[in-house]
């Protein structure tokens, strides 16, 4: 089944302990439909300047990603972001933020996107996440990411969000900020109180924890020995989960874990190069390799 | 088969968000002997002062711990430890250190204690943990803990150390501190180059990661709602660990990683409640119990 993916394209500049990259393609929404695109169809909603090269229309649409949703604006100029990171790679910091033509952006779905069963927003203003929910009809799964600048400027329509979402992926920090609860546990438990039947909490180098119903599910992070640039492996991290679901069809805790797995094996790519230069080029073997190292690294007998 | 355990045994006195204890029942080898002693029999050497009380001695005997190798100093006072946790109860924050007895501590092993088969050396200064090598007669494994103390003032005795054991157990921020190498794997690289065949690297509530030839494993933490005190996780972990090794009697990679999950199984306990008042009166169906609920929390199915 296909995916509707609202989120941000972008130009990043980004240094790491491991070099430098100088505006290249990056947004939440590049990332996750790059990485979805390995298991579903992907039609992305968002929104570009006039900037915005024909090189990297192609690359996406080399994935076969839908972009009939991707609007243009007429003498706009694209969202960039330039941060970098510390040898904390866990940590992003942020050295200038241009929105451009996102400061604008009000998604509207064309006709055909209205049925599409899987919706996945990426964390933009919780009044677009609300305001594409309106247009959508009878989505199967409906998930969203967020971040602590929405937390703390709009908590009312990120809580008001989550009454209307099936799935929410949050970092660790952000989740305890949001339930103003230490223990990661009770928070999880705050959160889910608000609507969501399931809510995947991000862990950066520690993995991801899912909380569904009275279940727990632990999954690592894959050890590397060179994370390159850690931009864009939460969106890898929803890409590979939400594309798995689509494709696998049934929504079982089993299918769940399967997907985080998934998703952390797209993510754990995605570091190993800047911008999507690992997601682009992998090859099925790749991902279902990786899957077996992640089975490998988990592995314990029963008692 | 019997472990002997060379550590501490204190008076702490803790403060955590969620109450106090004064002056309980702690220390490395009180901590690591309790909970090893679920899985075989443990021969602890340590010391002690004249102020501690018999129903200590008592708390510990009825373990079945063998004390022989316990030295009361005449007229010396008991090892104290007072220190606080904040929220983030990954960070101990010591208010007093009063070495007392431990000053002088010179380990001199039992005659019938230099046989034992596996060895665990508990974080103390490097060069008593090598004293005690130097008694040993043909350990099957030996097994050592260490802290940032020992990494900044003795490093190499520390490395010294580390071509003499089999095991070792050490705090993530430590390994990256020890090693200088802020990427873990790397890092853990560096270390078993020095001689250890298996590094455990311990990451309070992310899990454990275990480093043996060229596998990785990783082990979650049990996730919690209720974290009482976090004191004597380490060893409650390395407690389970050799405890289950020593019981099993095999060294494999297999084994290996059920330990893991066995000593992240008494760490869990552990925490509970302060001292030693969880680790005492378990059952082996509380331990089986909580080994299965880490199976349930880690398992995913193939692709």
């Amino acid at each position: 089944m296909s995916i509707l993916c609202v989120g941000s394209v972008a130009f990043d500049s980004v240094e790491t302990p491991f070099g430098t990259a100088d505006e290249v393609l990056g947004g939440s929404g590049s990332y996750f439909s790059t990485s979805a695109s390995y298991f579903s169809d992907v039609s992305l909603v968002a929104v570009v300047g006039e900037d915005f090269p024909a090189e990297h229309v192609k690359t996406l649409e080399d994935r076969g990603i839908d972009l009939t949703g991707l609007k243009t604006v007429a003498g706009g100029k694209t969202f960039r972001w330039q941060g970098y990171y510390e040898y904390d790679l866990n940590q992003a910091h942020t050295r200038d933020t241009q929105l451009n033509v996102l400061m604008d952006f009000d998604p509207e779905l064309p006709e055909e996107y209205k049925d599409i069963p899987y919706v996945f927003l990426a964390n933009v203003d919780p009044e677009l996440q609300m305001k594409v929910l309106d247009q959508v009809k009878d989505p199967k799964l409906v998930a969203c990411d967020t971040m602590n600048f929405w937390i703390e400027g709009k908590p009312e329509a990120l809580k008001e969000l989550l009454g209307r979402v099936d799935l929410c992926v949050i970092n660790e920090g952000e989740a305890r900020q949001f339930a103003d609860e230490p223990n990661l546990v009770k928070a999880a438990a705050k959160i889910l109180d608000l609507g969501p039947s399931t809510l995947i909490v991000k862990r950066g180098e520690y993995g991801a924890l899912m909380f569904h119903e009275d279940s727990v599910f632990s999954a690592p992070a894959y050890p590397l020995e060179d994370i390159f640039d850690p931009t864009g492996a939460g969106d890898s991290f929803a890409g590979g989960l939400i594309g798995y679901l689509a494709k696998n069809g049934e929504l079982s805790e089993q299918a769940m874990r399967k997907a985080i797995i998934l998703g952390s094996v797209m993510a754990s790519f995605n570091v190993e190069a800047f911008s999507l230069d690992r997601l682009n080029g992998l090859t099925e073997d790749d991902i279902n390799a990786r899957y077996a190292e992640f089975k490998r690294l988990t592995h314990f007998e029963d008692l």
